[in-house]
């Protein structure tokens, strides 16, 4: 976890007194991926699996499609610098790039309208899961993020079957965190078909067509949907749990695969 | 506030049972920025203040720099588009903008670096603040958010004084809680010299350096910093303050702004 903090001395303020105390912060790292030696992006990110980042992001993006066109993936330590070589690596158009990628604050636009042109494909699973089960990953989700624990500044993602947490990860960009998740399992070759994703993050319209474009049909949330995130996960088939915390949870599509328990 | 909420119904776990009830969601809106007739961004955004939005953006990274420059500003309701038009209205280059606006998830890797390139202008100002005035201000900062208590699910951010907040906006994103703020100063003339800035949000790079470009010299966060907040904030002459929360709060840089009550 060093790595993803550093130590500092700040002031603590209260009201009755000033205080130096020893703090730990989040670190924050640009890295910046090279696609078959095209500069592609510079991503704000937590320093630690940018491999697994790197590759999650271009398969997020629709830039790979499966582990085999992988050719080669370099990290220059300490220049923030990821070269990915893929399969038919033709230099991209600049102008696709653009409309692609191009993006605002916490905004995917590009990538969100494409995503709609192309009809998102609706995920077929008939995967359950009940109550209590959804009320137990979420709190080894929660255990897991010591990084949050020390600093409040990361977002995490998990994959997990219903009974336990398959994949684990964690960034300051909720984004990157799922992505990171994602590139583990395009790497290491764990399927993720009928599993579920947590996240410790919103789930706006991008989230929720990153997890259905993995074919995955439980998302659960520790945080608040947005209506166009309700909105597809009800057209794609995807069950939407948020608001997953303590004892209870809100459940806003696809509600037929929650079960209740002992049953 | 009705347009930036929806309300539905919804399933309610808890261990003991399951019942339908109704609830609130926070709304999500694709909003298309149009420069002089130049498809820029397609942003994902709270459905109100969609003018402040627009000219914040376009202020945040450098496209325009004074109201004057600002011929018109036109939002198509319905259609989620919204025009601006400005003086010297060229053409803008396609790859200039490419590696301006180019971001991944929540950052903002190109306007990180040109910003870093040029390097930030220093913020000048005098300005000091009490313990008891900064936890003042958070608890206005907190009560004036009726869509986060009804939804949970948006960031804010605020203009203020030492003793009030002047201008006050909320968003589905950090970024674009902050443009929102600094557009409606732009178009109303408010100006934000010895002004401090409040947020809801992680206070990273980025947000430092957006806060900073505006020559406000103190940034008070809820939330946590990253590690390269606190280096820009340290170089930049910023007052970092995060973590206020009920009788407590963090000084992280230029602690001289910082006075303790009845000095």
């Amino acid at each position: 976890m060093e790595d993803k903090i550093e130590r500092l001395s700040i002031l603590r303020l209260t009201e009755e007194n000033v205080s130096e105390i020893d703090d730990t912060i989040v670190r924050e790292f640009p890295l910046t991926i090279i696609l078959n030696d095209q500069e592609l992006v510079t991503m704000l990110c937590s320093p630690a699996s940018q491999k697994e980042l790197a590759v999650g992001f271009l398969y997020s993006e629709g830039l790979i499609e499966t582990r085999e066109e992988i050719k080669n993936v370099t990290l220059h330590e300490g220049t923030g610098v990821i070269r990915v070589e893929t399969e038919g690596g033709d230099e991209l158009d600049r102008e696709t790039l653009f409309n692609r990628l191009i993006t605002s604050g916490c905004g995917r636009g590009a990538s969100f309208y494409s995503a709609t042109d192309i009809t998102g494909k609706k995920v077929e699973s008939l995967l359950q899961v009940s109550v209590s089960e959804i009320l137990a990953l979420m709190r080894d989700f929660q255990h897991k993020s010591e990084t949050f624990r020390a600093t409040g500044g990361v977002h995490s993602a998990a994959l997990c079957d219903t009974s336990k947490i398959l994949v684990f990860n964690e960034d300051i960009g909720r984004h990157n965190a799922l992505d990171k998740v994602f590139g583990e399992c395009l790497l290491k070759g764990i399927p993720t078909d009928d599993c579920l994703v947590i996240t410790s993050g919103r789930i706006s319209s991008e989230i929720l067509l990153k997890v259905a474009r993995r074919n995955i049909p439980i998302l659960i949330s520790k945080s608040a949907p947005t209506n166009l995130g309700v909105k597809m996960a009800n057209e794609l088939g995807v069950t939407l749990v948020g608001f997953v915390r303590g004892k209870r949870a809100n459940v806003y599509t696809n509600t037929w695969r929650i079960t209740r328990d002992g049953k």
